[in-house]
């Protein structure tokens, strides 16, 4: 879709630096870029990169501006204004309202009248599809399930009976919501399930990614608070609670019962305990395991980075006689150097 | 649905001190319960929650309930008791017997006339679904898979050719059973598929969470005893062999041709290498890497816990020279103290 | 399906010692052979099990063929031997050529008169579906994604709009390709969310994994270069380039624009961070954190081996004192041993 950067100035509140009739009609980087594309500088990084842009503009702040030689779109937050002007350039295909002949509607579930539902989409008795939701093709929104206004499931979606999804929510497909917990009671070296009698609730403007599973609550609900991120492939057991803005990277697990703060980052392939509870503000970066709470804001890892095979190696038998290090520089402490060696 | 505590004390042998006639229509925890929930008490980290709550009766064990000022249902494991009540307090919707018309059903599929084939799935040729059996909405049972009585498979489950699934076993929306293993041979630097002519058999009471892989054999099948507990999420690679009565928490990866022995307990992000025998009754904590085998029960681990991140990047640094430590500390034992630094 | 030794001699240029009339109609292990299977032997750890098989036949180097007792078809590559006649014995299940009734295909779509499309699969508009190309049960094939010749998606495959899949490839059920990539831009505390104007190619001959997940890219696009295997519950993000042939294992996850080169081999659950770059002829061992970028082909670690949790604990411990251990060591180079201790 084609758009002069005068709308776009005028549009998202830039300063425009160049021609307003000049058209875009796509994004690009700025290594890629060509006299129809639009490209945002957002890390300073990459300013060098401004100097040889083929781009039509770019979007940046007031201190990039100046090394910029194409038209500027100058504003505050690039990376934002950037996010919103590229929504307007590539617009999601569009998702006539209506229902698809081949879904199955169940005669007791209420599909709003401007709400899409695609081919071969199941929803079920007592659901609810909200004004203007997007229910892609081949999802499942089993038995009272409710989908408020503008959720958008994208494809292939699983929506447990009874979950509830709030408005402009986003979900990638493959997702599941609201699958069984996994509660057993142990009993003569047997496990019983136990019945999963809570449900998923989800705020609104949450995004949650492909092939990720939320599991509803034992008892009371597993609860995903506004503007979450769930990237992909991540598991949120059941009865979590993951606080308004936090964002999670993908193959993140969380085990039952934890409590995630507001505005939190957790780092790919992260692995939370269970009744654990993490304060606002936390940062966890990559590969960290978290066997207790943390209860203040701040940075915190737990992972060590690769070496070369041989030398992890060694590293790694050092570690396992560290025991016999501290023994031994104990011994020295005590009685000084020029013992009898304990160890080769 | 209602269901009185005189009642529940004969079904499920407890002894009931209170109100025979009170009913009790739903779960709750001991902290939100109301006079027509039940609660339960497992834990006795939670026994003072005893005095205070509003929940109509608790399960209890004997211990326990001189503290409780409600009507108390009293047995030897609460958790287990608690289990069974749930189930009657919260049953799944019904699902009646017969396919929906939108259900591809092949020509050669064998449906038990008591069996529940959900909207738009598709049952293949030679297929078996078997008494009682309830495949949900959008499930692929592939030619020649069977689903022994009473197996369900909740939505969106694909059970690939000639999986055999047996009695009573739970499938989580997005499991795969049964897609091919990871097997290619060498050669000249490309990789050539090895066919996985093996499949999948699960025993019975089986569950199996949520987007969970378990890989068809390369040659003989990969196998899931009897009573297997799998959460979201896990890979079980092929050749790979579960003992009854194990539980494996989410994000956990077997790699191919390992055995795991009966009763074992996997925590989380567990990852277990190949080729491998993991003893009966082994705990293995979350996070841990597996890469030999484990020749006795016992409780095993290799998480370390996060720090916060200044901290923990001077604790990878001095890791990092372990080997310099160790060597300095040797010099000091042999030669004393006194010479000269050897590392600032 | 029966073949005889000559046959599969002559069809894969191997050496026949033993009866060319011989038939074998199924591949078994060495241990668990019969008289109408075929074994073989990739892996001398093995070979004294070729003294004991009741194999019709062995598919043995020259080096292990003396040892055998049954027929050999003897070749340089057994397991690629192998590989090929076992795609001979267990052919994949027949499919026709033509689109299910129960499939769904826009108007605009254009599926090969050669290629099948199975049961309740969705094939968009502007989507291809190229010669031979075979479309299991309940695919997703949405807008102008292409699919080469002989594509294979198992079944219940996702690939989203305008995805690119070469030729042979193969995908595993419940894969996810071109679902949106984990992109924000942070504005007053939330998060808002940058379009996916990328999309994902997927080159030849590559192997998808069950319910892996692949992104689409920012801008530009992910790229799965010829040949590349990768295993289930793998996330590959936005913007990763993963280089030709390499193959990866189950559980990985790559974070956004990294680069993987050719001919790598990832262990499970690798995390790759970010903007990294890592070298042609990588290996990388399994549960390895790879926080920087490598820019010399070898071979990688960074997972410690688990202990019994109680000796475990006190490693961990000691590791977390290990600063106070380095400076006490140096403490007593200096000033020589006998001081005071500062630590019990």
């Amino acid at each position: 879709m084609a758009v002069s950067l005068g709308e776009l100035a005028v549009r998202f509140g830039c300063e425009l630096r160049g021609d307003p009739d000049v058209q875009v009609d796509h994004v690009a980087t700025l290594a890629h870029a060509d006299s129809r594309s639009l490209a945002f500088l957002a890390n300073s990084r990459y300013r060098q990169q401004l100097a040889a842009t083929g781009a039509a503009a770019v979007v940046v702040d007031e201190a990039s501006a100046a090394d910029c030689r194409t038209a500027a779109l100058v504003c505050r937050n690039p990376h934002a204004t950037y996010a919103r002007i590229a929504a307007v350039l590539h617009p999601l295909p569009a998702a006539p309202p209506g229902t698809h002949p081949s879904a199955v509607i169940a005669p007791g579930a209420r599909v709003d009248a401007t709400a899409h539902v695609g081919a071969l989409s199941v929803v079920g008795d007592g659901a609810v599809v909200g004004p203007r939701a997007f229910v892609g093709p081949q999802c499942v929104v089993e038995e009272g399930a409710t989908l408020a206004e503008d959720v958008r499931l994208t494809a292939r979606v699983t929506v447990c009976r009874k979950v509830q999804i709030g408005a402009r929510t986003t979900v990638q497909p493959g997702a599941v919501i609201g699958g069984d917990g996994f509660g057993f009671a142990q009993e003569g070296g047997r496990w019983i399930k136990v019945p999963q009698a809570g449900t998923v609730r989800i705020g609104p403007d949450v995004e949650i990614g492909a092939n990720t599973t939320i599991d509803r609550g034992a008892i009371e609900d597993t609860v995903i608070e506004e503007g979450v991120k769930l990237d992909n492939l991540i598991m949120i057991a059941h009865n979590v609670r993951v606080g308004a803005h936090s964002a999670l990277a993908a193959c993140v697990g969380v085990s039952g019962s934890t409590t995630i703060g507001r505005r939190c980052m957790i780092g790919g392939q992260v692995g939370i305990g269970g009744h654990l509870t993490i304060a606002d503000d936390v940062i966890i970066t990559g590969c960290t395991m978290v066997s207790h709470s943390v209860p203040r804001p701040g940075v915190y890892s737990g992972g060590i980075p690769l070496e070369e095979a041989h030398v992890w190696r060694r590293l790694v038998a050092r570690f396992k006689r560290i025991d016999s290090l501290a023994t031994r520089l104990k011994a020295l402490e005590r009685h000084g150097a020029g013992g009898p060696d304990q160890e080769e």
